[in-house]
């Protein structure tokens, strides 16, 4: 069965969509820890990060530091964290979170919500900078 | 003045060493969130893991792969979690988190502390398993 980030890929379920190439898809995660957090996911479905292949971990890696750069423009902060779990949803992605104070990148802290047209700007604005 | 790791890469500070090449040294976190935890850095100091080139980035995450999996073989866990947040030590570097319960890679966890011996064998436990 498809993963959701397959489907959101796939555009069956809508996503606050930030970049997409050939290979990789990033869009905003719905319950942030930080305004601008977003998910990056390799199109290709695989669990672990660390079965991609190395071409496919190494493209990763530099469309997100792309994203990342475009996040930085838009949303203030000291510079963008990285965080990778992949306990829950069997589909490798990296979390990119604007380090405002410092410790928002932890996965304990309870998620944040804001309006549908305050992530749909967000999204704009980062993909706007990229 | 050269940043810590830099003094870790070049002997000048010891370090549990479990894996290097011409261009990364990975090391054990001395304040481990778990044990395992293992730092991944570029021997080039650059502050900023998204200001390393893009070949750089790449490669850092490919040797980080390397070590995530012999770090498997040697912890027993569920997989090895990744973060990056540079905001103590200015000189880009990946934390490799072998996640057992799931909830480790967390900064705001009190910090474990091993017996030197038990550190020296762990590092070379994943050494061995490279």
């Amino acid at each position: 069965m498809a993963s959701i980030f397959t489907k959101i890929i796939n555009g069956e379920i809508p996503s606050y969509k930030v970049a997409e190439d050939e290979n990789y898809y990033a869009f905003l995660d719905i319950a942030p820890m930080q305004k601008g957090h977003t998910l990056v996911v390799p199109k290709r479905e695989e669990d672990y990060i660390f079965d991609l292949t190395d071409d496919e971990l190494a493209g990763l890696m530099v469309f997100a530091k792309k994203v990342a750069k475009a996040i930085e423009k838009s949303v203030p902060c000291k510079r963008v964290g990285i965080g990778v779990l992949g306990l829950d949803v069997p589909h490798a992605h990296v979390h990119l979170v604007p380090l405002v104070e410092g410790n928002e990148l932890n996965f304990s802290n309870p998620k944040k919500q804001f309006p549908k047209e305050e992530m749909e700007a967000c999204a704009k604005l980062i993909h706007s900078n990229l």
